[in-house]
């Protein structure tokens, strides 16, 4: 089967009912200054994204036999969550390959979800070669993370969430890596409702479908580099990229900077936590990518599993972004007294010292002088200018 | 007015209905070993906390009079945010007294409510101070962030929500501060469904309104000392007192690394974002604090108007408490090779180098040693002891 009909879209909705979570829209929020964003909050669902819906529904149409012998899966991701705990509810078997290189936290999380762990050495594609090899081995069914019509049937269940409960919705933004999700969505969306808007944002680093739509036929890319891990795609699924063609209105990109500023602000505004993958519809609407100026617009937040630590320097990314963290150094002579008066200043103007690094005589500074680096709390860009005006004004030359 | 009837909680609901979100309630979760936990996740409240209810409605109820001369709050958190969009709303004015040491992000968004902002030298209570001296100057009408029927109304809405979004409860669990919060839901609850078992969660290090009903009378403290800014209040209420008195089943207190395991908790599994005082009543359920086990439980996620530089601690302080994050100090003969030979031993049991410090004779080390600092990603605590008993066996002195 390679085409897929709106009934199946139906009942796998039949089938979700009581295993996903229909997860809020929530909105209208302040997150664009020209248009009404909503959000899809996928990162709320189980597994903390939507790969569950799809892995799980082509897993419960799994015949007994080939459920018997159980399902194998490639990924460092949401979709070995997906599958581990589709497996699992459906009382079957599932084998996940990983390769060493997959953040412990994402391990640890499938392992907990009820999946067996295959640790390959390598990289991604080693690991799939390993379940490959696997599978027929054992004759486990593989179970594709988007180039599958129940896969994405399962996904376009969103499609029909979203138009339920925000009937009045003009467009909808939706993250892209091999084309799963977007196929699934707007598919059920155009189906059902052709006059609303899907929109494609891919990562600038990894645009592989836009690519193969615009030049009409399916690039691979050789490398792909972007903090949104979860749709750094090579290449498009065959079905993935006719759907696309057919059914997706635009398809777009946003670097990694726009993805960070995104994350940022659905943190603080929204009080969500979301992956880079999962921001980046968010970054295109944000950042004005998309022809949606007064309109009411869906922005889909596919999944929130984002390692601590990235999630730790995507914040201090942002708020430097944004002016609300700066860093300054100086060369000063080393004498009592310039430390006190820099950090009053700052005071003064409102500043809030965060850290402080002193160092005399190393040898990267004059046996004279001494370096001093710190990190200020600001309020925004012009806050920044105005303290370091003073400070020069004061004659401290800053040399960042 | 000191008594408060169900049909004004009812009639808040009706004045609430076009302006604060009905907020998700998500679950069941995996959160807890021993009770099936659900969240109320009023962090995803429009201002990120429940308080825009209470001061909304009380906002509502004035006459128009008093709208004419404007409201006046003193706060450096969520009530002072309430409190501006709750004017904004209704078309009045607001001015709302922050004591300098607040945090600039609070300010920026009490601004961007459309307050006025009266910046105080000192602390709280200077502003407190201020607020009451240009009340009595230009009779503004004073909104109280718990003590008045009115704000408790407006929270009580919560309780309504939970009985109409998951009838099945059995027992819900509630930040406490001032107890406003606790007094609303506990009053809605009660009334309708008796049987429903209500308990309060105070910091442990500021537990007045525990220590209030233990004594049977006001106390107040003379420091608090909490993460848990929103909830770090000196004394209860005269009627959120009486309230509790009449309507909590029990009110228990959760320390500072508790209510950071439950940040830390709801960011990881739940993608959702939550302040020290959002966190309490998970941090009660997680912890076995309360005689729930079995039971259907309702959290209330208060709000997640949490400082992004606080967030970033707070993580690091979960991670390194569940035993995925932890720093190694070594004093080393200072030649080549150790580093090496460490950081091998490390990658080779799964450990992640995250920051390496290695410093060379310097004034705390012996002339001819030198010092190494190393930071790992770690699995959980059985990883961190086998990686350091493999280091040892190595013969290397790990000083920490």
């Amino acid at each position: 089967m390679n085409t897929l009909e709106i009934s199946e879209v139906f009942k796998a909705r039949e089938v979700l009912k009581n295993v996903a979570r229909m997860t809020s829209i929530i909105g209208p929020t302040t997150l664009s200054d020209n248009c009404e964003v909503y959000l899809k909050a996928e990162c709320l669902q189980l597994t903390g994204s939507f790969k569950l819906r799809g892995a799980y529904y082509k897993i419960s149409q799994l015949s007994p036999e080939e459920k018997k012998k159980g399902v194998i899966a490639c990924s460092a991701g949401n979709h070995a969550q997906g599958v581990a705990l589709g497996a699992t509810h459906n009382g079957i078997k599932s084998l996940i390959c990983l390769p060493t290189t997959a953040p412990l936290s994402k391990v640890e999380a499938t392992k907990n979800f009820g999946a067996d762990i295959c640790m390959v050495d390598g990289c991604y594609d080693d690991a799939y070669k390993k379940a490959c090899e696997l599978k027929e081995e054992h004759d486990y069914t593989f179970i594709h993370p988007f180039d599958d019509p129940l896969v994405i049937a399962g996904q376009g269940t969103i499609g029909l969430e979203i138009l339920a409960q925000l009937p009045e919705v003009e467009a909808v933004v939706v993250p892209v890596g091999g084309g799963g999700l977007i196929s699934g969505v707007a598919f059920a969306i155009k189906t059902l409702r052709p006059e609303v808007k899907v929109y494609g944002v891919q990562a600038k680093g990894a645009p592989s479908m836009k690519l193969s739509l615009d030049k009409k036929e399916k690039v691979c890319l050789e490398n792909v580099k972007t903090i949104a891990d979860g749709i750094a795609v090579k290449e498009p699924g065959e079905l993935t990229l006719e759907m696309c063609r057919k059914y997706v209105d635009e398809i777009v990109t946003v670097n990694d900077d726009e993805i960070a500023a995104a994350i940022l602000a659905l943190m603080e505004k929204q009080k969500m936590v979301s992956e880079g993958a999962g921001a980046v519809a968010l970054a295109a609407v944000m950042f004005h990518k998309l022809p949606v100026e007064g309109k009411k617009v869906v922005c889909l937040i596919s999944g929130g599993n984002i390692d601590v630590s990235i999630l730790n320097r995507t914040m201090t990314r942002g708020l430097v972004k944004s002016g609300r963290l700066v860093a300054l150094t100086f060369d000063l002579p080393d004498r009592p007294g310039p430390l006190a008066d820099i950090t009053r200043i700052v005071a003064s103007l409102g500043g809030n010292v965060i850290s402080v690094t002193h160092e005399r005589a190393s040898s990267v500074t004059d046996i004279n002088s001494c370096f001093l680096h710190i990190e200020l709390e600001t309020r925004n860009h012009e806050h920044v200018a105005e303290i370091k005006k003073k400070l020069e004004e004061a004659g401290y030359r800053i040399s960042n």
